[in-house]
């Protein structure tokens, strides 16, 4: 048998409350027989709720968190209130003990990222840390990040993402050299911001740093899965996210709609009754639920605050899969290949030259 | 009948050069017999051209313009260098002599946006331009601007785009108010951008203006068209619109691949046929070509250099009926709801508090 993977779940984060979270997890048990669980909560809610759930009275562990963050809590007040008390610091601070492989958490995105950024600490060399997601393309999935971490970064931290992206796509899809792409507004040289371009040209100096850079891509380049590895900073990149997601359901709407337009279009809905399900199935954002921390001593998987089991299910998959491939110790080794000292040397050259 | 609507036309520019033009202009005048069309480009290119449309010879003209403006051209040496000379500045000047309602090109979007800028000038208290796509969502057809003219723009920037996209909507849709969101990371007031913060403060504040602000949007927000107005600066607008196309397109081949899975999907697909093809339709990024440059004196459309004549069809088509509308005067009209010169006081006064 595989060995134990351990993930510290906040089971009071999310819109819809713990049961989702404490289904969520038997659902995943169902399918990982090594997995062990740590809640963190309120236990005098979680612990009625845990018997609902038989498959997981055995593997699992409550820990009592007396306070939860609030799903609208500024990020600095949560950081200043729930420090040390919150269900949400606890399933950091389990992991930074070295008590469970990963956390995952569905609360407030931004006090998560304050939190996990406070108590788990940037890694050597990395400036910030990005939220990655997992996109699927018409090629094969993707990674793209940020989507949303930080908003309006620098050049320095284009290439930090790009070092980190790269070490994510390395460990997760076995990629030995994944190429990398920055978000633009054109392919050509002379388009975009001036830090995109920056960016750009350090990275096109890269040597052994684990990635090919393949230059600018669009927007458009995101669906066909130009490159593996997609960097931008936040604000983009996470209006890219929630646009796609959009876009998708509009999609998925008009098709609803067509296939009831008449009889005959009722009849061909039935026969094709399952690749249309399968199409769903494939669209799906429940099925691709889960924004992943990079940067951090530690791995967070941030799952939508509105998701249900099969959504919380998906992120706690993502968490499982990543500890099983040792992903941390994969991206520190990573970012070792092209050192962010050098980087920081030439945005220096580069800020001089101008 | 009508009053004629005189359409001036860069007839070199787009990636499949004349041939795609004059076309699209003919299938245009078989709906709109009051249209009539300016092409400016090369004389002995265009003119056994002209012979293929017999329908346009007597309802066109053809100047003679020496320079075709290569698509990959820098803006700033096509503005050096193609001003007087080149097919896309004639198209424009003609719009500045009156002689045209408006114009329309398939050409380099920079160049388009730099000799527009130069040729017919900023608008009164308008600080720059941006180009302004309609974009179907699931409620009506939207406006999001910028997609594309200026990166980075500051919180006067937007406010300028909220002015001009409403300017457009009230006269497009004939919308009395319509709504105006802001593009951001979140709904809440505390994420995002200072310039996007910003430049809510002030909008929240407008009375009067020919709008009612509606507070933050985000990405999905677009397509599922809860505001009649998404303003945002041109780096993200441009990767939300190419990110749209993409995942549109994508959807569209997991559909096609889904209906291909097994017999019963393709007899599905044979008696779902004519809904399907509407879909498609609907889908076509042929049938919505067309950025209008916003915030000039004169307005002008680009349409995608690569599509093909119903593609340029449609751009001609959104330009009959901008031209139609008297949009120009409107928009004027618009802009002094909410004069900038308060706008630069809230600025000022925001700053200062600071």
């Amino acid at each position: 048998m595989s060995e134990i993977v351990t993930i510290s779940v906040d089971a009071m984060g999310g819109d819809r409350g713990p049961d989702v979270v404490l289904h969520g997890a038997s659902l995943l048990f169902a399918n990982h027989k090594n997995v062990r669980f740590i809640f963190h909560g309120k236990q005098e809610i979680l612990e009625p709720l845990l018997k609902k759930y038989p498959s997981l009275i055995s593997i699992s562990q409550i820990l009592h968190a007396e306070k939860t963050i609030a799903m609208d809590e500024k990020p600095s007040r949560a950081l200043r209130q729930g420090r040390g008390s919150s269900s949400m610091w606890r399933a950091l601070e389990t992991v930074k003990e070295g008590k469970a492989e990963i956390a995952v958490s569905g609360g407030n995105t931004g006090a998560l990222m304050a939190m996990a950024t406070f108590c788990l600490r940037p890694m050597q060399n990395i400036s910030r840390p990005a939220i990655a997601a997992i996109w699927p393309s018409l090629r094969a999935d993707i990674i793209v990040l940020d989507v949303g971490a930080t908003v309006a970064g620098d050049a320095q931290q284009l290439v930090d993402f790009s070092i980190l992206g790269s070490a994510l796509a390395r460990a997760l899809f076995n990629l030995k050299e994944p190429t990398i792409g920055l978000l633009n507004v054109g392919v050509e040289e002379v388009k975009g911001l001036e830090q995109v371009k920056e960016a750009a040209n350090i990275l096109a100096k890269a040597k052994n740093a684990g990635f090919r850079y393949h230059g600018f891509v669009e927007g458009d380049d995101i669906g066909k899965g130009t490159v593996d590895v997609v960097v931008t900073e936040g604000f983009s990149g996470n209006i890219a996210l929630k646009t796609a997601e959009g876009t998708a359901r509009q999609v998925g709407a008009y098709l609803r709609d067509a296939l009831k337009a008449d009889i005959f279009s009722m009849l061909g809905s039935f026969f094709a009754a399952k690749a249309l399900r399968a199409l769903k199935n494939k669209m799906d954002p429940r099925n691709n639920n889960g924004g992943i921390f990079l940067g951090l001593n530690g791995i967070v998987i941030k799952s939508h605050g509105g998701t249900d089991e099969i959504g919380f299910k998906s992120a706690l998959e993502l968490a499982y899969e990543m500890a099983q491939d040792n992903l941390l110790e994969k991206i520190k080794e990573g970012v070792k290949l092209f050192p962010s000292q050098n980087v920081q040397q030439d945005v220096q050259q580069n800020n001089n030259k101008d």
